[in-house]
């Protein structure tokens, strides 16, 4: 049998970090043995660190003594979940010492020499890292996954990509899990639309851009398409739904696009990697579907739901995407990042 | 002090029926006297057909028998809250008998001679009656508001329209009190999107054409912007949230649009209507405005709120509009066309 | 390898049958084969028969003919969720012809002659049967589960027996998943509550006293404790949240409560019944838990989790007990029903 | 015409401040020209001071200038709506420097010498104060009303206190509102109850035995009933729902507590108080009634709605009640308490 690979969390203690700790249970490669968190928590057990979110605290973890977070007793491989306002320096400090940073962290996102990856999309742009390492003189390295709300998007767009994508307008209606803990007041969003997320949008069209582009010798050539994202919070606990109207620089039939949803498959099912959904996206026959309360869990929460292909009387077409936003979204996107490097023997 | 005017209510005991009958307690102008609904209601004190919705039973239409929506004993002006499956002919054969019927439904909406209005956009679509009543022998009168979606677009679109309006794409997310009662089931909306309403997305986009149509001789020339529909269900009570992305013909600054907003005023504020907000659009400042449970009351419901203007990458312009899909978007929208109904002499 | 036993489904289309398909799936012993359903359905494949509610139609039923409710066709054991309407002359019917009717429906329930059991608390009341059937002349019998409020408030109660239960006052916070679909209409949940549910109360109240009487002879002396209910309904989709406060004949102290909640193991247990529990009362310490939407899916939903546990200044103890109403309270019960029969040798 | 009174509000920037402005806009009696707030707020203009939270900032506040919570500059009534950790001493110093302090915040309100009032049920509780002022060497003083779960109680059982009460188990069911602003995180509260609410159940036990207690030469003797509450938190936004039982000494009929509700009236109905409900305590015949989301709004959020009136198997009677817990638990009840103290004379 093989032998497992020692992980750690960077950013333990947060609601992304418990995530990382229930999306790891029972990995068949992945072995959770350390956890770092900031200063406060260092020292701590686990369970006395933290106010757990998510159910009862896994026993594997509760008693692992918290780390803080500087490079020493790592294991290589880390996943991060790191709060945006430290994130920079301390993935930057790990990646320095030699160790593979798979973060979930906005940071490091949009640097040209980061892979942004949708492992069903751009496996490719891993080929990024021997130039980030050359650039910056590490022995480790940074592999990004993109912000929840981008994960849907790039998942229904990645199959139409062969289309020629001009324009995309896209609107979401956010769960509020993707804020975190205390996160939304209740307050503002029981019985409410909040039309605004900060810095959403912004990173929403950039991060669509740079994930369905190409790689170009050593750099990213983004998408020339124009994203537009309207991004919204409702009363949803799981689960990001998005209405897409895109228009086509070649003029597909809509039997063309409903072809590329339903035979889409990517390197994580050609290689059967463990968190790979055998469908990365499914199509859904219901007119009122895909719905974030009943689907959003299904398929353990990595695939993409589409509904509603229709025509767009505005751009050409228009269809519905869900997708689970602290799943696919979080967690579950950065364990199939690294099941995706272990793949390509990056992990060696 | 001036005579008021007996007015009545086809489709009284429905979720409609009532808020009519709500937003017309203390009218300075409409009495209410009569109340129409189905046979099996016929006959009975109110009180006792129907099941009331919104807190308590008014005591000045309590104790009124129902009548059956036969002409006969109905004042002229009636209200039409009928169900879309009998409005079509009930309507017509009040028409024909010499009533006014300001309709709720949406049946007679897309007829070429049928005046589709907002008082405050397309006063002048009232002039296709004489044709109506030509054509159709009627000594009677339709005139309708639009479906509740429509609203809030239309009253953000209308001050736009000087730009010259391209494309419109929308997505709304729309409150279950647009759906009546018992309407959605809450095991489908609590904690739930619904990403689909039967018929609303078409209904959306053609009264959307017609209403910022032009007035060409006896007929509506619709606006020829392609208008693209995304209909989604929410678990809010009151008021519709839209995202609205915009292309203009002619290029508008950003401060060109802000300024139609805030200037925009229409004959039912020139006239002082009794149900006119005294500015029919609100922008509202705040990042995270307008909310559907904060601001849809505000101004009576009547007043359609926008905020977020800012360039989209896609079109030209994008924001969010909110309006009260009971209020403005039904029993409000049809006692403001039949008080401008009033106010141009048609009453008489 | 064990002969898996055909089960059928009376009531297979509703809300409750669709929950047993899916508790089903996989059962190490029973091996769900027939569908029984109104003569509306029956002759349709299963799929084509009903609109499904729970996620995806599974694939082992999607194409099962349906069946009308009449003996016949059907395998021995029928597990019932029949509406109220109907059940009494069906399973009636399917007893008298030999079939082991386990019913999740009320109509039975009262009746002297018939278990309604709580399989950790009575299983003893199975020895009603042969009474049943002398008395009845039938081949087949009916056993029953609770009431979904029921089964919470006794797996609270049970493990207190012991101490002599003088009087419970009891307030339910009820899900809207109990009540069917379309079920409860979200304009009467969405962000508020409603304090009534039909026939609740009185079914809460004899229910208990049976499930916690004693079998004395051929028949059940119920508990002679006063019960009290107050049924309420709340925007919560799954889990039963009730509080409760108790007085005891004897004046036990805290720590024997606590230890009698800790400590509560019953036959279930004993035999390790598939669908069992291991612990079938898991008592929280956090002060504010259990909680509907966090706890009452973990263990598969087939545990009561019972929380602050504290004396109460009118009573003598009072504490929180939440349990899953459409697993325990319904489809999970009555297959724990079933497989107590069959660890009886009764299904031989 | 009356001179209006000036008053201020000690704790303005607050959510419960903000219920207080909102509650005295237009207020015949008590003219808002002052508010405090911190150290931090003290200096700015008030719309600069906060984010306010309850639709727009009334013109009349929105540019006062904040002032500091200490004496000096403020008008001699003051309403007090300052958090708990500051309460203590601040409204100490004011009622030592001559202000009459009528506080929502909870620090003084089990002390001996300080009146806690519901205006209908004990307003000659307020004969405390000449003892107050006597024993602290005050010329000022501070009167208190109860927590927004104690007023829904209090306003049910004060009718009933006639009939001598021994017991009462109360469950409530609390809005999120009620927790102040951000105060529930949306993630614990959307889809969820939380069966805990810190210190809640001993407030309302502790304070329904004062309010209805008698006062007795200087004192307050506690009404001897032993009270009981189960506290949770539901997803409402306004108004606490509470089920109820009572045990009595006297032995009443069921209509003798229904006339006791019915007939209910106070010195502020009879002095026709300018926030008193023409009746405090409506009772509602519809079984499922009251509901916060359609009822808890009427009367102007000052009455008590009870229904479900029926005999308690365990207890005698059990009943359910509503009131408003942040106008009739919070703003409106400081107020009523200070319209109460203004028609004794108090104010001059």
């Amino acid at each position: 049998m093989q032998t497992r690979i020692e992980v750690g969390i960077l950013g333990a203690t947060g609601m992304v970090g418990q995530h990382f700790i229930r999306f790891l249970q029972g990995h068949p490669w992945f072995d959770l043995r350390w956890l770092g968190a900031s200063d406060r928590s260092a020292g701590k057990r686990y369970r006395d660190a933290m106010t757990w979110h998510l159910g009862v605290v896994p026993d594997t973890v509760s008693g692992i003594t918290v780390d803080d977070c500087k490079p020493g007793h790592a294991p290589r491989l880390l996943f991060s979940a790191m709060d945006a306002s430290v994130a920079t320096e301390i993935e930057r400090a790990f990646a320095q010492a030699g160790h593979i940073v798979v973060s979930n962290s906005k940071n490091h996102r949009m640097e040209p020499d980061v892979p942004l990856l949708v492992p069903e999309i751009n496996p490719d742009h891993l080929k990024l890292i021997p130039g980030q390492q050359r650039a910056r003189g590490w022995t480790g390295q940074i592999v990004t996954n993109p912000n929840c709300s981008t994960v849907g998007l790039t998942m229904g767009l990645g199959p139409l990509k062969q289309f020629g994508i001009a324009k995309v307008i896209v609107t979401t209606m956010q769960a509020i899990s993707g804020a975190g803990y205390p996160g939304v007041a209740s307050m503002d969003i029981v019985g409410n639309v909040i039309p605004f997320i900060g810095g959403e949008e912004e990173k929403m069209q950039q991060e669509t851009q740079k994930i369905l582009g190409d790689l170009r010798g050593d750099h990213i050539e983004p998408l020339t398409a124009r994203v537009s994202a309207h991004c919204n919070r409702v009363g949803v606990v799981d689960g990001h739904t998005e209405t897409v109207s895109v228009e086509f620089l070649s003029k597909p039939a809509q039997a063309d696009l409903r072809h590329a949803f339903d035979s889409f498959r990517g390197v994580p099912q050609e290689r059967a990697l463990p968190s790979a959904p055998p469908r990365p996206v499914i199509y859904m026959e219901d007119a009122n579907r895909p719905q974030p309360r009943k689907d959003a869990e299904r398929e353990r929460g990595m695939a993409a739901f589409v509904g509603r292909l229709r025509p767009c009387p505005a751009l050409d077409y228009k269809f519905v995407v869900l997708s689970h936003n602290t799943v696919r979204g979080a967690a579950g996107a950065a364990v199939l990042n690294a099941e995706l490097m272990y793949s390509e023997g990056m992990l060696d």
